[in-house]
Parts: C-alpha cells; structure tokens; sequence
C-alpha cells in the first residue's frame, strides 16, 4: 500500500508554501508554490488545496510565510479566512497560528498533530467496518484532503489493510470531480479495490443491496450534530437511511464548531456556475447539510459518538 | 415560444432516415442520414437519437427504410430490437410497422400520433402543476425525446405558456449531461426560466423548500407503476417524498408494459463504462426503478393516474 507523505501533500518551506496542485491530478502530479498569504488565498480559492483539514493547514503555513516575510498579518489572516467560507477548520487554524509565538514553528506542529488525528480516527472508524463490507463514499476525504492518511478514505484504506473491507464505491462527485479524479487515485495508490459511479447511481446501489456502510468526511460539523459535507452527501444519508445502511461521518474535532447552534447558520458556498456549465444559467452549491437524525455516528480523533450529539460532542470536544 | 418541429427532430425520407444528431447539441445542429436500418440501430445505440418515445419513432423509421430498400426485415427486426434493452417503446412500435401492410406510411402515422399523445399528456399534466410552482425535472424529455412537444418537458413547456409555472430547475444528468445539454437548450429556446444544477445538488432545492413539484419521464412503466427511468431518477422520488413535493410521471401509454409485472423484472441497460470515466473502474447503470409508491400520479395520454396503478394502468391501456 503506497503512502501520500504529508509532506507531499503540503509543506511550508523558507521562501513559499509548495502544495501538490490537485486541479491537475490524476493527469499530472505538479508541485504549486505559493509566496504570499494572497496566493496561497487563491490557491484555496481555486482549489489547488481542497477538503477542509488541508485547507486548514494551507492557510496556518500561509500566515506563517506572511510573518517570516513582515506581511501585514492582519490582512493576512482576513485574506486567508475569507478564501472559502464553509469548513470550520480554516478559522480554528489561523487562529492557533496567530496565538503562536512562532507561527512556523506551530503550522508544522498542527499539520503534525493532523496527521496523528488521521491516524486515531482512522482506526477508530475503521472498527465499525463489518469484514466483507463494501462502502461507499463520496468526494476526497484521503490524504489530499487533510495532509495525513485522510478521515473517511483514511478509515477505508485502514479497514483494507486490516482485511475487513471488500470494494469501494466512489461517487464521481460532480462538478469538479473529486472523486473519480482524487479519491480513484488514491484508491489505486492503496491498492483498494474501486469502482467509480455518476453521483445520481449511489441510490440504485443501496436499493440494490450492493453497499454496507456509507463513510464521508465534513466541512463542519454544528453543536447538534447537523453536517455540512459536498454537495450530494445529504441526499446519500436520506437513501442510506431508507435501505438501512448505516451512515458515518468522520471528521477531526477542529471541524466541529461548537458556535454554529445547527446547521441552518452553517454558510454555505455558492461557486461560479460556469464550473457546472458554462452554456446555461447555472447555480453551483458547493456544500449541503446532513441532518444529525441521518446521521449513525460520527467519528472523530477522540472517538464514536453517538445521538444526542449535542452531549455526545460538547462533552468530547470542550473537554 | 420556438417550437422544435417534429419532422426537423426525425423524418423518414426516400433514401434515408434523418436525425437532428443530438451527440453535438448544443454547440451544432447538424443532421445525421441514416442508409440502412443497422445505421439507425448504431444512431440509437451511441444516442444520437435518445428518449424512449423517439427511439421508438426512429426503429420505425428505420424498419420502413429497410422494408423500401429489400433489405431482410426479420434481420432489420432484431438489430433494431436490440439496440437499447430498456425503452418499451422500442418493441411496441417494431411490433406496430411489422404488422403493417405499408411500414412507410404506418411509421409517419406513429410519429403523428406520438406528437398527438404529447399534446395530451402535456395539456393533463399542467393541470397539476399549482400556479406560481417552481418545477424540478431530470434528463430530457421534450422534443428531442419525443418528436413532438414532449412528455414531463412538454408538460412544463405547457404550463408555462398558461402562466402557471414559475422556474425549471434542470438536473444535469450525468454522465451525457441530456440535461445540461439538451433540456437547458429546450427551455432556452422555449424562453422558460431555468436554472441548471449538479445531480446531486437536487436535495439540498428540495431541502430548502425551493421546488413544488418534480416532473419526469419514463423509459417503461411495469404494470403495477414501478417506472425504469434515466439513472437518478430513483433518489429524486425519495427526496421528493421526504419533503412531500409532489412526484409526477409523464409518459406515453406505449411506455407502459403490461407484460412486465414490477420494476424487478426490468432489465437496466449498463453503458460503457468509460462513459463516466476512462481513467478508473467504473459501472454506468443508463437507468434505475422507482418504486410505485413514491410517485404521486402518472400521466400519459389518456389521463392522470393514480395509486394502485395495477388497476389505474390496466385498465386504461387496455381499453
């Protein structure tokens, strides 16, 4: 099983933030280095670096670069907070590193102690896996998307090395392709095996009996459980819960927002309407809200939890 | 309103049968000829006829193109047959030119009645749609479909011009986009408000309570009203029925088979897989079943519908 070192993923150097450009992969694997907190803005922006752990840590690096370069650091953290507006670590992150007394120093340590999250909420997702299940899930939750071994597709390709999973289905998660362009690549990497499917095909899957579990990652997760995850994730709860078919979010606790009461003040992000056609009046939702009722359980770093999220959490989260 | 005319989607001439070749829609209109009924069977094959009404126009068309030139009609038969597995209409309407004394002059009579049966079911479906609505539809199911004014497109197109309808919410429909593609450039063409969007962006409309009501077509509907239609379908009736917006199915009685008694016995077209992507493992289902119990009525030409559509149906097709 070949590793994505996090190092690959993302890394801070003296003279730039150097990210592996996903809008290029499986095609090509290039290296984007940014030399400034706007650019590496923009390289969230554009979605150079994408899911929400790694964006997180994108944006720690960048403030990091702004204050070994005497940057504004204000204007860097308002530059670098409002590249996308959904996922929760963005905030917590630049917040970490503006408390730091040395930002460097603390960017690698989070990106670290990212990794090691990845790690725990891995294995302690991967329990829940019954041996022979065959899963699926639905955009890019691996190593590109947190700069570790990745939460839900870490907690797959954990179930595969211990044996317990059989395949895995993977929505192509429109419009930009996550999942048939990030999550097969690091499928086939890990030796998993994979079948892609178009996003609207999950529901005949689970009619069908072809799926056990369902395992996504999320953007932020609200004190009540309510998840914000891409665009899609909410109607593949609504079909997993109708064919009975548990249904798992596993996310690092620096996604859980405590401050956000439920998912209706979750912001979600409108993108350009050209990514899902450039012909016709479009509207492009990037994210969408997963009711807690849906929702089995959710994984963190720290362990299950289990309905009424709003204990289940608050307890884990503040402690 | 611009109105696709019947003969300009397919017509029948002396030395072949044309085709608007809807593979190029909608950067080029251009004509495909077909010279033989295997070439008609290829177009129906690599859709550059698609929609289950039209495909069935276009087999007696090709049928008649074969009858005229001596070529061996059990042989036009089967090739035309087994072009797509799904659409009912493919057989019914071989059934009906094979039967016919002059195949030429019963295949234009068929095209007639289907724009005839359009006009129909489109004049019984806009009843149901509530003034003001903003309507949800899949795939594409207007002219291009049909070769008249369509069935749930139709349906839209017909409430619009009476003033009742609002806005088109227009599901892109992957993997061949007919929606994006093909239902964005009727409804253009038509000056119909709308608006188009990721599959899976769907229920998050649904969710925000901006859709009053979900209009689809069908590619055979079983005796006791499961409806095989374009994959995706499935979870949209789920998702409609969480948020009790009504379900509708718009469809020719030549759809209904009566022979078929449930949704299982349907078989479901599985397309090159490279459809969906050329790089990874893939499957592409063309199709999934809806159960009777999520739709709300089902229109065709004769009327509207209701559960238990084993007595609704029989009774009005056999008559």
């Amino acid at each position: 099983m070949r590793v994505l070192e996090p190092e690959r993923i993302l890394r801070l150097e003296d003279d730039g933030v150097v990210l592996l450009d996903q809008r290029l992969l499986p095609d090509e694997e290039a290296e984007l280095v940014c030399r400034s907190a706007g650019e590496v803005a923009g390289a969230i922006r554009e979605l150079a670096v994408r899911g929400a752990p790694a964006i997180g840590i994108a944006a720690a690096y960048g403030y990091a670069l702004a204050a070994s370069r005497g940057e504004d650091l204000d204007e860097a953290f308002a530059v670098l907070q409002s590249a996308r507006p959904t996922a929760a670590n963005l905030g917590w992150a630049l917040r970490e590193v503006q408390a730091a007394a040395d930002p460097a120093a603390r960017a690698r340590e989070l990106h670290a102690e990212e990794v090691e999250r990845c790690r725990r909420m891995s294995t302690h997702a991967a329990r829940l896996i019954e041996p022979g299940a065959r899963a699926l899930t639905h955009c890019n939750t691996g190593g590109l998307a947190t700069g570790g071994q990745g939460t839900a597709l870490g907690a797959l390709t954990e179930a595969w090395s211990q044996g317990l999973l059989r395949h895995v289905f993977v929505d192509e998660t429109r419009p930009l392709l996550q999942g048939s362009r990030l999550t097969a690549w690091e499928l086939e990497a890990a030796g998993v095996p994979h079948t892609v499917v178009a996003d609207a095909a999950a529901g005949s899957l689970l009619a069908g009996g072809e799926v056990e579990c369902v395992l996504v990652g999320a953007d932020r997760i609200a004190a009540n459980g309510d998840t914000a995850n891409k665009i899609g994730t909410y109607p593949l709860s609504v079909l997993a819960g109708r064919h009975g078919v548990p249904f798992y979010v596993v996310a690092p606790t620096s996604t859980v927002d405590l401050a956000t009461p439920s998912g209706a003040e979750i912001p979600i992000e409108e993108r350009d309407p050209r990514e899902v056609t450039p012909r016709f009046p479009a509207r492009n939702p990037a994210f969408d809200v997963t009711p807690a009722e849906l929702i089995t359980a959710i994984v963190t770093e720290l362990g299950v939890h289990r309905a009424p999220y709003a204990e289940s959490l608050s307890g884990a989260v503040a402690a």
